[in-house]
């Protein structure tokens, strides 16, 4: 199966513990796509400016990943900078350029619209919702959103969330959106906002899946996934979108989900985020092959497993 | 085999956000003896005052725990009394009274030295040494500490590492003891001081294994165990002692330490910390029965196996 993506391609800098990178490749739909297309065909929509050249592209088409859907548009690419000094979980913000991306239209090319999956990374949710809506044929549907989102822009979001099969955030965008600080609560909360699945990311502790499941039962499935004790860090960012990347990539790869094939999807997502961190930006991403991939989901699964 | 655990038998007045209990029994030796009874034999060594009654007594008397180590001291029990009004995975201490304990000399009872396993709970690394040196027959040795000991009695601290075979303790603790902001790092650094196994609990959500293993490989061993995402979490008071109890005294419980069998008593430890938090004090822990335990044992399976 094809998967669609929308979201953001950016310019980063970003300044860790082990070092400083400036105006490296990133935004969502890049770390997304790149972890993704180990697992499938990857169809990337977004807008980048004038500062994206040759270079840039190869990085996507390396991984023969599809980008006619990313627009030139005249301007500076959207641009990021931000630092994790005291706290490797959390970005500190310094700057926030959006410049292209600021009046960005999303235009799906024709040739992405038999895409079976659509993955709607951390945009405004009004681009969600039309992008959304203009690929009515998709068969599941997942997404990302933020605090910014859901704290001031709450109606335009629930909107997105009715057409949402399966919502990926963190554990604090939970708790905030389904107004609850208990985790399974405030994620039941959230499914009855329209998601019928919910993952929620917990950074350094791995991430939970809940199923909503049969309605009349009222009963929630859980699967919980390790992270990787990582020795080093180098730079989280990215981690979160790489973990949707492997989770959803490995999803649209298999012949049919069944609650099995969910359970390995989290561990594939786990895996992604913990190799995105090994490097800056998305370095390690772009020298990954499919072996290490595998070989690190054994290494999750000797990590949990009992016998 | 039997364990001797060493600790604080107290009364707590807890408040969180399901309710307020005032005075009732707690102290790390409780919770931890209880969490062990229901997997071995299980000897208390403590003190505690004149306000210890028959009731109190009953607790650990129904659960088969020997306590003929506590102690009858002239005065009051040791009181703690704290909150989890705003955040369920730290307490606020309101008051803390030593009363009794502030003058604790440990005595072991004769019968107590043929025990082949030995804890000491969180108390003064003065105290946990001196019965750690009494008892040089116990085949291994846990502990538990806290920032108080960690940061403003450092070298009484690292005499007590060097006798322990295990250590448990949280996140924060593992970072500041092994002076890294780095788990992974920090644990080996932990282990460098004397223990060859650090447990590290992650509260909500598990809790992480760490063997040192064969020194001159400098190879370290993870294994992670989940929490169980809890829709309600009355009162969290006692779930590290309870994890502590379930996983040691399921170590006690069999025949040889294999990897196997740490890795099933990580699941124990988060089982019995799970059931801890379900009522208030040790209410749950004294009603729960074996049968329980090992059908959350196989809960916990499905929340992270793959098959």
């Amino acid at each position: 199966m094809a998967i669609t993506v929308v979201g953001s391609v950016a310019y980063d800098s970003i300044e860790t513990p082990a070092g400083r990178r400036d105006r490296c490749l990133g935004g969502a739909a890049t770390y997304f796509s790149l972890a993704a297309s180990f697992f499938t065909d990857v169809r990337v929509i977004a807008v980048v400016g004038e500062d994206f050249g040759r270079r840039q592209e190869a990085v996507f088409l390396n991984r023969n990943i599809d980008i006619q859907g990313i627009e030139r548009a005249p301007g500076k690419s959207f641009f990021w900078e931000g630092s994790y000094l005291d706290n490797l979980n959390e970005a500190k913000t310094h700057n926030t350029e959006l410049n292209v991306f600021a009046s960005f239209e999303p235009k799906i090319p024709e040739a992405y619209r038999d895409s079976e999956f659509l993955f709607l990374a951390n945009i405004d949710p009004i681009l969600q919702r039309r992008v959304r809506d203009e690929m009515p044929g998709v068969q599941l549907v997942a997404g990302d959103t933020m605090n910014y989102w859901i704290n001031d822009h709450r109606p335009a979001l629930l909107e997105v969330l009715t057409g949402l099969d399966i919502l990926l955030i963190n554990d604090t965008e939970t708790r905030v959106l389904g107004g609850d600080k208990n985790l399974v609560k405030a994620a039941r909360s959230v499914m009855d906002l329209g998601p019928r699945m919910l993952v929620v990311k917990h950074g350094e502790y791995g991430a939970t899946f809940f199923d909503k499941g049969n309605s009349d039962s009222h009963r929630t499935e859980y699967f919980r996934a390790p992270a990787l004790p990582l020795e080093e860090v180098i730079d989280p960012t990215g981690a979160g979108d790489s973990f949707a990347g492997g989770f959803f990539g490995y999803l649209a790869s298999q012949p049919a989900l069944t609650p099995a094939v969910f359970r390995r999807a989290m561990f594939y997502g786990g895996v992604m985020g913990s190799y995105a961190c090994e490097r800056f930006g998305t370095e390690r991403l772009q020298q990954l092959s499919r072996k290490e991939i595998d070989d690190r989901f054994n290494v999750f699964r000797e990590l949990t497993h009992l016998d």
